[in-house]
């Protein structure tokens, strides 16, 4: 049996990059409901992502989305992070709400159209070295909605040749990172729809192009963890968009809709050596908080993935290892089962505490008045969202 | 073997309701595409949708949504339709764009908002009366992100109060039409989200309570035939929303993406006494178009419908039937595909032209210079979209 | 807050039904793997299914099938189930097994086929008078793989009529409970593919007809909780069949795929009155043990629905209401995990020690020998499976 | 606009090779029915598989599977089908249906399991070089019902050594072909379950091993003919089994579910280079007709692969290249289907006589008597089927 004292080093390791867009409204295509004290700036933004950190120790970084985090002096917003105790992280690049990009961006057929799309990441690029971010993410809506409409055999092949001019940029200790997604906005086909077109993507760039899994992009039925698994294996996995979804991309708090499944994927992401100092794969969420509050949202959000990771923690290797060898079905699936019922928040609050932090996040936020402050303060200006 | 000369005379009957709003912009969370000539007004919408009707004869009503389409005057918005051939039809309300709906609106906890809603749907039962408008269709977004954010079953006992309120109010020649759908805008749980709830619902309420069968609102997988042939045979089924989807609900040109899907629909339409002009059941549309122009693409809408219901018109059911009774599986099923693969084309362009219309809409309506007038003529304003 | 003695009362209630074919072989259309120590008779199905009550308590009856457990004398049987501690529970008819039902069997074409199939479910119903069952539970696996093969709405009225003509044999104490399931074995359509269907049709039954709801028979993506909470609205909900899927109708056991939707189903069985000693819901598994062991799965699989039920009650509803009132999502989806989340392992450990049974059921049942029994005494025979 | 004219000579490029097993008996885990006439040997059933082609002329090849078509003296096998007008083709491996793989072949933990499992391997290689065959198609059923109840990365990594242990045997002018599927027999995880899996493992071992794509072995919303344009584009599409499916893996005839995504898969092998006499992509079904007779089944199967071929050779590239360039969603789209409505059955009868054979080979070989005469002749005996 594995106690949670011989795994509380390993917590120690544990950080998850907040992304900025969270903090600002979002919504569906019907309707983005607004809720007082919603950031106006970037720089509120990372105000409100440091409350995350303040009172989890979970998420020293944010991630910035260019061009909804655009400011003049990107130095100054990095200094203002590093104030509240945070830095910038992953820069996402944005290619999907500017007119010209109606058909495509870097697998659009007019070439001109194309290099503008590559040119924002030449963009992003020059901001990551200013805020020294190692992590471009790019995630593409290009795809078409009816058969026909586009060649996807062209398309794919000028995605290989804008991806190659981005990544001849990428310095020394910088990464591309590329997500696939399987549907939406596009209907029809999406240019880079599973692990395998990103993988073999990125495989033919070079060993600082990685894959990007968003959990919440892929097919029903489709076993994540295997993905886990294989992209481990592969030496290719780069990082992770957690979040949790029902049906479509629903960008629900990681955790919320399946949690047995985030369980079985940190399982994969410590067997294949995804987790610890030395591993590279980079845990982000990209979640939407459309009904619930943003901030606690995110709270909760890093919570449900420390949870899950010192229940992935507590899995009986040797013992899983032997009832597998020994074909003892019910004995390995109880094996992990055992972890996963294990009620973790006891020791994880008593460990919060030994180093300071809350024993209970959330409630510590609410009582900090934060939430009633930003809602005064922040009146008027037009609040965050999608739009750039 | 049935000729296109036996069914020519079934296809008088056709006819298939347009959404106004199909002729304003539409998109995805992501991003909304403007095309130059969107009308800006509802008298511009319906004079789109006249066009429609002008070049196929398929079109003869508009449907209307409020508030989208909300006028001063609707008598002399009616008048204003029927000047350019066509005539206002379904009136569709709308509980979901008002920061009160965020947890709901005829299931919300709250009395008064419920109440709000309620009263929404007088109004527009108060507008079918002014322009003769048949029915009113009820879609509601109702529903929840997160398990636990609302009882399930208390919400499904206020959709039934709300809906015997709002019943009492439509008039003898009047009917309510009840949506369902399985996922969209609520992540978790959608209040109306399978014919089932929307049958026990509708069933509840009396005689001229029907359900609005919505060809993308289903879960991978549903064979939709199956609901329409259930629906005619306990005289539930009130009317159609044609689009297609590929995975989530696109709303793409009717046929789309599976025509084969919308045959064996439409063969089930005509088996269960669905088709024809003593049918109770509505044709509509509901679609978007974000990327295809917008007015020749609702023409490819109710051609595909037409085309499809020529083949559905042509089965052989004495020989299905005969086939069917024998067990002979293949027989059967070729009997069907032949109706499918007849190209019914050629037939209905020259029935077209015996009938003064276009023998190629799609043509007629491009070499009309209708586009290009109304690129030139709508500049300025705002255009319409799915905001109030 | 719920504590663990709070609900250690309604804990006394709970019964789930085993189905002796969980004790045969079984497998998919690949390969049967058969395993030493199986049945080769209904006493021996019975005997094994008697050591899962055994050791937990939880299992007071056993579910047969007809024709496969058909034996001469059904006093007898019952009889020996009393002498182990249980008894016969409900009869599972079958028609789908025999050539004469290749194209259907209540629904088929032909009326000498359905009256075989009606008489079928009369020996059925004699059989439960015999042994005193309540349930006679119907699945049929009546449907069809290619478009065009059958009639649709042919079927489902000839699907009626059979239903009535069964109906009218039911004795007063006795219910027809209709299983209904989204694909498999036919591949086109099935006849009562969905709740609506299976709900439409008992309802024009009378009372003592109801629902019987497979977790595993659902479209991807389908709210299963939802349809539990609008059964028991409608009064409708007969009984479950447990098990847990990860894409087909897997039967795997039940809470291993994915243990916080079966909380959630729970969750709304304890809302809507599905639970507890005045609750007309039946709980049974329906299970296939194809490469794990079949008693110790029987045992896992009793446990999972013991302790999840546990979780279920444990949620504190007056503070889940409250939060649902203030629109705290947050706050009422905490309150929600928290139940899920509460390690109610050690707590049933000791409940059921002060009820004389086994703290670990597993470890006892491993510990008592009877597997190494069975296996050494059940030489030679053929073993039960699917077969009749 | 193309006509049939100008596509008549590609059609002579076609041949789809027809699985033996297909003659044979399939269902599913429920029920295995019988039909008059199944063939008893290897021999009777490329006797079978030799009628589709005398009636097609589009099957000259005959795919085996081993052990089902095992055969003390394949050469006289090979010469027994040359005699009968067709060839031995694609030899399949069969590592499922032994007691010894019930956890696995080539990925299980044991060893000398493994061993066991590749030396099959070695022994269709054996058998490919008697008979001239090229491929050797790996499906494997390796993969686990429960989560914990093997290690998924340990099994990837055997996998790759096994594989590479048989491509070290394959000769010069073999090719070993990997098949992929996301679900069944395996419930939980499949050791193969994508392309991504299928081409990094095909990749590792050299350039005679290619993915094959088996269009029903995808999870629902899967866009089927973005991958058949990846693989093309990798160069590793080594062949298809052709077949189609509602929802599961039905294994129904070819074209049956879903045309419209047949037509869209054929459109991208001729976009990509996969069809035509230097194409190394070979063409397959694979099916079972658990209802339908069988070989009429197959003469169905390739009738609508060859009608299906010749719509996608009838899109006018040129037109659609340049609607695709000028954004014209509605035009390029339309022209796509143009020809997917094409009526190609007609041309498709001529030509068909015009070389010889029959214009509708479903109706003479109907007339044929052959059905009959395989009916009477081939009574007692143990039918084929999936056994060994």
């Amino acid at each position: 049996m594995v106690q949670f004292s011989d795994i509380a080093a390993d917590l120690e390791a544990q950080a998850i990059e907040l992304p900025s867009w969270a903090f600002g409204n979002s919504g569906t295509r019907f309707k983005v409901f607004g809720t007082p004290g919603t950031p106006r700036t970037p720089e509120e933004k990372i105000a409100d992502a440091a409350q995350v950190n303040k009172h989890t120790g979970l998420s020293p970084k944010v991630a910035i989305h260019i061009p909804w985090d655009k400011v003049d002096d990107f130095g100054a917003l990095g200094r203002y992070a590093n104030d509240l105790g945070v830095s910038l992280g992953t820069v996402n690049s944005n290619t999907f709400q500017d007119d010209d990009y109606k058909f495509g961006s870097l697998t659009h057929i007019d070439p001109v159209i194309r290099q503008k799309a590559i040119d924002h990441h030449y963009e992003c690029i020059d901001i990551m070295s200013e805020i020294g971010s190692k992590d471009l993410k790019v995630w593409l809506a290009d795809g078409t909605n009816y058969p026909g409409q586009g060649d996807l055999r062209g398309r794919q092949d000028r995605l290989a040749t804008s991806l190659a001019a981005i990544y001849d940029r990428i310095g020394e200790g910088q990464r591309l990172v590329l997500e696939y997604k399987f549907f939406e906005p596009a209907f029809y086909h999406t240019d880079v729809p599973d692990w395998g077109t990103s993988y073999t993507q990125v495989a033919a760039l070079g060993d600082r192009a990685m894959v990007c899994l968003d959990t919440g992009h892929h097919a029903p039925g489709t076993n994540i963890e295997f993905i886990v698994m294989q992209l481990l294996r592969l030496g290719k996995l780069g990082s992770f968009d957690f979040n949790s979804r029902f049906y479509a991309d629903d960008d629900l708090i990681v955790g919320a809709a399946d949690p047995f499944q985030l369980f079985r994927i940190l399982v994969e992401v410590v067997r294949g050596g995804g987790y610890g100092p030395s591993s590279p794969v980079a845990f982000m969420l990209d979640q939407c908080h459309n009904v619930e509050d943003k901030i606690p949202g995110q709270i909760r959000s890093v919570l449900n993935v420390q949870e899950m990771t010192a229940r992935a923690l507590l899995v009986d290797r040797p013992a899983l290892e032997a009832a597998q060898a020994a074909g003892d079905v019910l004995g390995a699936n109880g094996i992990l089962m055992d972890a996963f019922y294990t009620d973790v928040r006891p020791s994880l609050a008593a460990w919060r505490e030994s180093r300071g932090l809350p024993a209970d996040p959330m409630a510590a936020y609410a009582a900090s008045g934060y939430q009633a402050t930003i809602a005064a303060a922040r009146a008027g200006g037009t609040q965050a969202g999608w739009g750039a």
